[in-house]
């Protein structure tokens, strides 16, 4: 039974007026430190990045890395810390944990995981800052590697965050040339040989303009027979970034050198049949 | 067997009769704490806003937060009493828990995943209230962040409470200026670049308008062949929340551009071929 | 082996006769006390909705889980005053459960997850009885809140029983207004500023007729270019549950307006070019 | 190693043929129970019935559970038995099962789902025998309520065994009223307020004749604006299992007074504009 | 370390020749008892077949589950047996398993989860060895019951095996009389009441030839209005298995008798509205 | 600490060398007796099917089962002796896995799986290599059937590698007869059963010509109402893997005979009614 | 309680300072230690693949997989010897893992699975360096194979870094000749027979042409009734990787042939009926 008038009201205040003093300090120190440290890494990457020994965007993922494993250790030292003034040991928390511990390790087990997917993600070297990728259904550049999210902007300006354990099959645009490609359909009057001919001389003249096309553009050939087209397949390979104003530029090349020499881009055809309607 | 006839029924009524004067004055109890504590909170987050220490949104986040906390442990804190009342102690309840304890662990996983998801949504500022994100397949305007829900209002006013273990990734739509994106098919008998040229001083013009449009809008080309059209796409930067402004400001301007320079916007296109109907 | 001869047949069957005798009695208490309980708990909400202390959704709301809560603990004392006729008190079929406890904790799973969100639906008032909300693929009105099951009634009269564990995203439609949107499709023919100017007049009609109308109805602009019109789109604010009657009163008032000042709305449009049949 | 020559063939054929003997036993002893067993639960409900206590539904939903658990028991009772014979407790098959017993006990896992899903089900009385249901992807009458499966029956007449873990979510369509609802498209030209007026008649006809609609019919309102036609919608309650029946008399009367006032439901339409062909 | 050179190599080949005689001698009486098992099952149900006392599809059901019974026993007998000449015995192997058994036991979980499943479809009576099923996305006719795998064959010929454990929701399509459904689309012209009057003659003719029909066919009214037509229903109830022929009679008498009244199926219809191309 | 100064050096790199001998020749005998295994396993199976005991394709199955059993046992036997060498036994390594052993244990669960049903595969002749199956979404010819994974090679050349525990279902069409099926499309002006004969009389010439095939091909009837068209169906049965060619040499037949007999095969047909533009 | 003041914070520094040193010696041998080792895996590879003992792809695979282990068993003892120095040793680490050691083994778990699977990959061969092949959604080039994680690179110069544990089912294209398909829709009035015999012609000619071509290719009959066109089949058999050129090569030749012979690949078809506009 609860001995609710006898309880010890005062003494529990005073002893609440010390315990929230100390946590202020704690708090305030904790702060501090984090200030310093997080000053301490900017500068370190920054004479790393000057003396050139890695490139600008591995040292932003090491220097966002840094700062997050710090913030993070200066975490679970300030909850210790809290915990010690309420007479509580770490070790003795883990090790009494019993079946609580074990819910919560049931829990936090996506924590885990997004801890050494991270950590192989990093090691690796599968994403750097300022890479171009597609992780799940999203895609955009990196702006951090976290050890628990990856953080990554879309191309329409949304900051997406992604806990790491969803972070499977990583695709990395930024990773050598790309391909640019170029589908044309033309009217199955037209002679194909000739239509060849005609776009790869668009193409080559687009190649004498354009640096950043490190390959062909070529006319590979028929790719499809359409419902009203026979389509053409135009493949190049662009410097990273780059492959599609090399497809924007190929396109409008295509279609001029196409109207200049009469061969058409046909629109949708349809045969029709006329029946007297006997039925109506 | 059960001896149902010697049960001492009064002794039962007059325990029943003490068990329960003492919950009911536990609640009242606990209903004026949480009423004085709501407003402790109430107010010292108004004064932090006035200082300006923190943004508006960021303190609104923490107040609400720091309700939800306070009403967790006061809860927590009535049943354990409760439980008291009855001879049980806390302690020996998760003690003694045994396979029933698991059992309920099991069933209970998703509060801690919950909790611990909750806690680095708040931790690493991935959302605050007022901001527009998108969370599952829902979007919206985050209401409230608390340990256990988040609470988000769709724009057609339904309030979403979501869960926090179902927000994976989340895409914040208010962190930094938003892409604006105007596709127009022209035809193609038009001279595309007449068109381009039509289209971007109809741009240049809207920008000189409007003060929310940071950047371009330009045309940056031929971005598709369509079956009727050709596709010329703008792009814009515009800040945060007047995008989808920017955008129909700019399908108006474009559209009376290119009608007041004779450019079609052209409807589907058919070819017909006529045959005479030997079948029928 | 089975001793078949010699087996006490008689004994078995007084046996049997005792315990069916007071299990029969026990079960005829429990419909008494159910009854009762019921009634009590009836009379109870009554009081409490008369006296005006809180809304009637959410009387009626705690009311359906005090009638839940009574017959599961009343469920619960009638096993096991049963399972007591055999011999067998709770606590030694609890200690004793051992593998095929933890079977059966594994299946029955389900239920206290089940339990844990009901209690937490209530907790924060997620859902009321009464009201309008989409969980997972249904929606309707609410009908009842219980510890284990949530029950829905779609529009079409359907009563659906919804598993608690299986409603995560709440999406509460009667949380405050909802928004009207109607979308028309104008010929890329007409002048944009006349049709909005004359759809704007006829909301404006509307919002002086219907009162339900909080906020608006404005035409926000250009929306999209449609293959054969251009849309325009208008949003206003109404009362909640009133969003419907607002736009179809809207449509109805719009489709006038234009056909009053002669502009259409268009059919599909396709531009028909005839060749004759080379090939036929 | 095994010793082929020495083994003592008589004997294990002598000791089969005294366990055969007591297993036919048993299995005859079993089959009478069983069939005296299911005729005295079939006179109890029976005589419940027509005592009138309870509705058929639910007098049928009750006697089929009550043979599904009688059976359940008896084979338990079975299986032990014929266990005792070869000298094993089912308490020391429990005791002793170990690793065995626990993959069993994963791999039976969705029995135990079955039957506590099963027994909520009908404890809830979320289904009845007759009861017109939606589970899954099924939907059809109810034929039989069991603790592992509930059968139900397509309209097409295919009978469904579904698992009671798979039946989560229930739908039930014969718990009240039900919605009937008819959209009606008419043409743009058309005047609303005339059709609406037409239409409102027709239903007030069919009211009169259809004594199974409770509520309406009603025109109410604008639904949507078609491709080619102006949708009105007719909504209206009838009769729990009457609602396709009030369904086809609308759509019917509905049609014949669109016709008999001159209100067209209008084809699809199409704009054609003819272009020469220059590129032919 | 391994001493390669003092291996008694003679020995090990002395050891492995004992045993191979050994395995082969059990192999050979396996296979023996095995050919005999069978065979005496197989005149046990003929002789039960031909007294009538079960019926055909559920005497084969029961033979191919008691030769799949009797099959698994040999196999475990057999393996124990081999494992006994190695001097293990099968409960030191059971017993001694620990982590390995444990994660054998997960990994085999199907296979009881299949075992428990099988039972349960032939104690249940779901499927017997003929009947015409849908499982998962499957339908055919079922060739074998097993308790590890059912065996359907496509109406394509193709045999599938199931794990039982992939056999959740069982649609029995061989349980009683089926439903013959056939949708008719007449003109929006046409007279309702004298179409449904031909159709409704029409399918009375087809119930006087066909014998197979039980119940119907009947009309039962406007079903939808679609695109081009106004849906009628006709309905009926056919023998098991008929469904199909049923329905295709009634498509052709129906067509038939519908030409010879002059009402029209309507092919898709349009509205052309011809306008002026001004913008070519 | 750790000592960097005197550490051992040279004692540790003759360990080493001594231990890269020994293991260097424990590879080279191994691959000795794996050589020398596959040649025996080989001239067995010849042997095997030579005396035509067995089919062809079960002879390929066992032995590729075989090679792979033996390889597996052999890899097993390599890496106990390499541990060995470091003086650590398999049966203690088990013994003290402990938690790692655990982690493991569910890591490596999926191995499990996949040897469980590779080994049904087998004992249940569920697939033959040489047959034509479908398992998941992959369908093709059976190269190798292995205890971990099974090789299927799709009819585009492509070689599949599916782990067993992926085959849950599998489709064997290489088990009987298969059905060809053509529907064709009349048109609804037709004589039914003047089209019905024709086909019939197109097909029974076919069945002259072709030996493959073993019923039919006969016409059922009216199988639906098409938009344009009145689908009538042909089903046969054709020897295993000849359906294909049976379904080609049909529709040659079938198009040439309604040709010769002017029975037209529709194309899409659609009534269009012409309105004078009232509103362009 | 923490005794802030008397903590020793000089000890501190000093332990901090000779553990960075330690750390820093480490990790500087760690470097030396992984470019030496690297260059040695080299080397050896090279001279292995001179010899011509095994495939260049192998080869590479087998060098990308050395220089994995060695990497992650350098990391391995990197991680352990930095823990000592803490005066942790791993066995004890392990040993004293308990609950939290459970906790990260689930999380870790997808690492062994990815181990596990990567091992059998490379035991079984399934795929080579260079070799093209599908897994899961991605298609692409193999560039490295490790024991976690395999490289893909795209046809659009995307590089994909893909877990093992996601890669089940393995669609290797790089083994063996594959199948070029052609399908070409010809005119229902089309002579069959004779347009058979022309495309045949044209395919010979290809064959003759084109080296890569191993069988066919053959056209083997009427694949479809298609809406507008008959669809006849071609297949070939080309050498690996080409099959695509091969496919282009045969659509031009058919297309050209069936040019030169007036056979028509025909547009879609539509039998229009006029009907006058009675209802407008």
């Amino acid at each position: 039974m609860v001995d609710v008038e006898n309880f010890n009201w005062e003494g529990l205040l005073i002893d609440i007026g010390i315990i929230a003093a100390q946590i202020i300090g704690i708090l305030i120190a904790f702060l501090i430190v984090k200030a310093i440290g997080n000053r301490v890494i900017g500068r370190f990457f920054d004479k790393l990045t000057k003396k050139g020994d890695v490139t600008k965007g591995r040292a932003l993922t090491l220097q966002s890395l840094a700062e997050n494993v710090f913030s993070y250790v200066l975490i679970f030292i300030l909850v210790a810390t809290i915990f010690s003034i309420f007479g509580l040991s770490v070790a003795s928390l883990i090790a009494g944990a019993g079946i609580v511990g074990l819910a919560i390790g049931f829990g936090a087990q996506g924590l885990v995981s997004d801890v050494v997917t991270g950590f192989f993600l990093l090691l690796e070297k599968q994403i750097d800052v300022n890479d171009y990728v597609t992780v799940g259904n999203l895609d955009g550049i990196v702006e951090a590697v976290g050890l628990r999210t990856t953080q990554v902007r879309s191309f329409d300006g949304t900051l997406n965050y992604i806990p790491n354990r969803d972070i499977t099959t990583v695709s990395n645009h930024s990773r050598g040339n790309m391909r640019a490609l170029v589908d044309i359909g033309i009217s199955y009057d037209a002679d194909i040989d000739k239509a060849i001919a005609v776009i790869q001389t668009a193409c080559e003249n687009v190649t004498l303009e354009n640096e950043t096309i490190v390959e062909g553009p070529d006319v590979i050939g028929v790719q499809a027979f359409g419902m009203s087209d026979v389509t053409l397949r135009v493949i190049a390979k662009a410097k990273n970034g780059e492959q599609w104003a090399v497809e924007r530029q190929l396109r409008k090349a295509i279609k001029e050198a196409l109207d200049a020499n009469g061969i058409e881009i046909p629109f949708p055809h349809q045969v029709n049949i006329t029946k007297n309607s006997e039925q109506a």
